[in-house]
């Protein structure tokens, strides 16, 4: 199989993603979050591009099923149930429930690659499972990092460099493109210690200074859960 | 300073760069063109981001001043004057005329940083000047990557990273962003035999398959001159 990674998710047309198979990666935080919930029995969630756009939904759903969850640059939205912290996604809060989620970088990627033939969410807490079903799937896929305001961020390249050593260990049959081959290289430094590289990057130290480090330490944990995060019909449901 | 690196020319306003201080980065081939051209006497090099200007502002200008070069994906466009083999830029054929310059990935990015305050393109040949000249102006700057097709692209941040690396052993007074300290990781191991490097990239497989293996050799010589590509007024000239 085929692996290419994308560095960022701004610059690429929907159409692009018609037919592909892609896992979208936004380790600090979405991707985590999207894993959290529906592990802890989330009935589903629901990616969103827009604030406007959850706003609106969120008015026409069932408020008792429905929270209105994600961040708008690190800080929860002012009306949200909840903001883009792992550890508020416990099974008490979102047992059964619909999750609206807006983020900066995390569900818009996921929303631009709505087209893809099969969608997934990886995050270190799923990432063995991630590699195992995707070396079962054995097809050509394209890894979404989802960056950073539109630009490259290094915890997921790594993220995708490590899902990628991992899919190698299972399989013979991987050919690389230079940018997947640059995840790997990049993940090969920084694998001994996650939360001390999570802790490094820009996003992190920002992370940080706001007072998410428990965060990082929750977004650090590598195969914590099998849960697979799919993408049907809009919105984000366990395998 | 900071230094932050673009790994694609495609995702960005033009209005991102107004005021900032750029360097370009396509060493298969583009700025290895350029530079070779103000190296063997061209008096400028105007960089057009369409075939369509490209064929317009040419049959405005005296023919026998002006040569239409440049490529697409690869091969010469019918009607060109040359391609984008650096080896084609001799000074017997290039002194002393203004070239218009249409490629791929290269002249575009060009044109897309053309609001910079200063907009220099950099190549193997003459990174150790534009690493000297980068240290003496002392300014934040954005390192832009070609990129192929608006894709990632190893070979030009590897050079990325080599700069820097150059950069930092000429002043402690960097501060590096994630794209930037990735390019550093990713030219650590690419550095003993560049030519090797360039030949086991995606562009340069593609390269080597259409005939231009020799071009690779050239894009591989690290510092065969000072000259420093700068853009003003639309076109680029000897700094």
């Amino acid at each position: 199989m085929k692996i290419n990674v994308l560095f960022s998710n701004i610059f690429l047309d929907e159409l692009y993603f018609t037919g592909k198979t892609v896992v979208v990666i936004d380790v600090l935080r979405a991707t985590t979050v999207i894993t959290t919930a529906l592990a802890n029995g989330a009935r589903e969630v629901i990616p969103v591009s827009t604030l406007d756009f959850a706003m609106k939904i969120s008015g026409d759903a069932f408020r008792s099923q429905t929270l209105l969850c994600g961040e708008r640059n690190t800080k929860m939205v002012e009306g949200f149930n909840l903001g883009n912290s792992p550890l508020e996604y416990r099974p008490e809060v979102v047992a059964g429930k619909s999750i609206i989620f807006y983020t900066t970088n995390g569900s818009k990627s996921i929303v631009k690659a709505k087209f893809s033939k099969n969608l997934f969410a990886c995050s270190f807490n799923n990432l063995p499972a991630i590699a195992n079903h995707m070396t079962l799937l054995n097809e050509d896929f394209e890894i979404v990092c989802a960056g950073t305001n539109g630009m490259f961020n290094l915890e997921d390249a790594v993220c995708a460099g490590i899902l990628i050593s991992e899919i190698r260990k299972l399989t013979d049959n991987v050919q690389l493109s230079d940018s997947a081959n640059a995840s790997v290289i990049l993940s090969t430094n920084n694998t001994k210690n996650l939360f001390n590289f999570l802790s490094a990057t820009e996003h992190g130290k920002m992370l940080i200074e706001n007072g998410f480090e428990d965060d990082i330490l929750e977004c650090a944990k590598i195969g914590t859960t099998d849960v697979i995060p799919y993408y049907v019909s809009g919105t984000m449901k366990r395998l």
